[in-house]
């Protein structure tokens, strides 16, 4: 990972400082997963716009901030939030040492596999399961519960490890918008926590550049040893009007790419790409990825309880988004098909 | 700025490229306002050690995070932390909206200049004072009046604007560290977005890599704008056990060097520098800046009810930090002098 990353940064740097090669960077397509058309299109021309020494959309690297939901924009969120099979399969790891759970909600039903009674515990049950597989530990052990469970599990139709179902389209555009001087930043309702186990190695995407919906933490000395223990209380629910809070409180400027699928990533669009007033003139760029493929992924919009995407179509017209077909635009879905 | 950082980086890929001029760099001085001695000599040491390709200390690039306490170890602190004197600052701005103020304390006693008895009014009237300061207003308008004031204030005794007063020695730490591969991060107990609006320009340190005691926020559309409003709950005390859980939340691993001068931030340096258990065997360094020059700066320690460092001294020498002598290592204190 370190070379990876340092090659891109060398690369880039080279290329600027010689001031030749530009040309022939860019005969070389860095979107080599995505159809021909106006998404693509829309992409390669902001990003030539922002770059373009001297040109009237010039932005200064320092402000070429660009961030992306997690579920269902950089990776699959069906049939159900990844995280969210994470948190189950935790509460039948631990069951061994837990024989109240038998008779207590929502465990029973999660150790039933009964879904849909899960589901009906509802807020409530929800933060008890998130409670078992989320708190209480440090650190160092939640970092290794998901390590471990990335490594042992399989998603239950693809079956393949999670980490291998993310968008290939999404890491070419991730890799095209660093290699122009941007830094890209994960902004997810999903835990920070989480993401941070598999992001830098999925995504090239290192932990401080991660946010997401944060549990407290506390720090002790235990047998001499500083630790972090992770505790119960939510202090940012990244979802919503929660994301332009945690990009406030996390990058402290607002971006000016902003990519979603969700009517989640709403409130992050609109802080991204509406201008301020008329001396706001940096170019922006708001994308949502439309889940239209049911054969290669999956295809839900409007009616969806994962990641419904609503208002976002219409909005997305409304203020210039560009509405990415899965179906149309993507030439790969995952890696290595 | 981007271009200055942009040299930076650029400098440092080149040279890494070519594999030639690593000598010739090592042969230019990277602190020069530093005495030789033993702190200069610790630090050059350190990442020779981290940055030796194939060496037994050779830290990946991404591991390589470095954590800085600004009050007191990138600028002074002295008579009064710098944020402190700003809040009073404002209070006096508002005054004329606020006629209750001359009869209600802490207020009153800020507009009668009497300090003892604003602190006196304890942590109360402290978070009355931050209140009118530093909440109930956008994002937009706590910048500008942070911006506002630096450009228009100077220091009461040396008579300088206050981000004029950093120190020159620190500045070119950073400057080296970040050209050996080092993200550089703010972690003070002062407020993240007060730090957030010079860092840059001071440090070459990006919002995003500032960490400091967090107020709430909220997000709404005012008039179609997309609008970040400060609230008051206090969301972290970045001080003492807060700044691992500062670290923990923004950044998402461990550093590998601390830097700090107060006992506040004896825990920083604790979980930088403690080795978790014998597969830790990452180099570890951490910096305790002594105040001991009462002639160019401050001489201060243990009786200090700014900036008070007791423990610190002797955990210093317990734990192979280092401690430097502002008097004795430094050249310079302070830009241009």
């Amino acid at each position: 990972m370190p070379f990876k990353q340092f090659g891109i940064i060398a690369l880039f740097a080279f290329v600027s400082l010689t001031g030749t090669s530009v040309a022939q960077a860019e005969a070389t397509d860095p979107l080599p997963s995505w159809n021909d058309g106006a998404s693509k299109t829309a992409i390669i021309s902001f990003v030539d716009k922002v770059t373009e020494q001297g040109g009237p959309g010039f932005v200064p690297e320092p402000e070429r901030i660009a961030t992306f939901d997690n579920d269902g924009t950089l990776w699959t969120e069906q049939p159900l939030y990844f995280q969210g099979l994470f948190a189950l399969d935790q509460i039948r790891l631990q069951a061994p040492q837990h024989p109240e759970w038998k008779t207590t909600e929502p465990f029973k039903s999660v150790l039933a596999g009964d879904t849909e009674a899960v589901m009906a515990s509802g807020m409530e049950g929800l933060m008890k399961i998130l409670g078992v597989s989320h708190t209480n530990m440090t650190a160092e052990e939640f970092s290794a519960s998901v390590k471990t469970w990335l490594a042992s599990s399989e998603h239950p139709t693809k079956k393949r490890p999670y980490n291998e179902l993310v968008y290939q389209p999404m890491l070419e555009l991730l890799d095209y918008l660093r290699a122009s001087g941007f830094k890209t930043f994960i902004v997810s309702g999903g835990g920070i926590d989480f993401m941070r186990v598999f992001a830098e190695e999925a995504y090239g995407i290192p932990p401080e550049q991660v946010i997401g919906s944060t549990l407290d933490a506390k720090f002790e000395m235990r047998d001499g040893i500083p630790t972090i223990v992770k505790t119960g209380d939510l202090l940012l629910n990244d979802d919503k009007v929660g994301k332009p809070v945690g990009i406030y409180r996390h990058i402290g400027r607002r971006p000016i790419f902003a990519a979603g699928n969700s009517d989640g990533d709403l409130q992050m669009l609109q802080y991204t790409t509406i201008a301020r007033g008329t001396e706001d003139t940096l170019p922006r760029f708001g994308m949502i990825v439309h889940h239209t493929d049911a054969d290669r992924e999956w295809a839900y919009d409007r009616e969806s309880h994962i990641g419904q995407l609503d208002k976002g179509i219409g909005e997305a017209k409304q203020r210039n988004w560009t509405l990415v077909d899965m179906k149309a635009d993507w030439k790969t879905v995952y890696p290595g098909e």
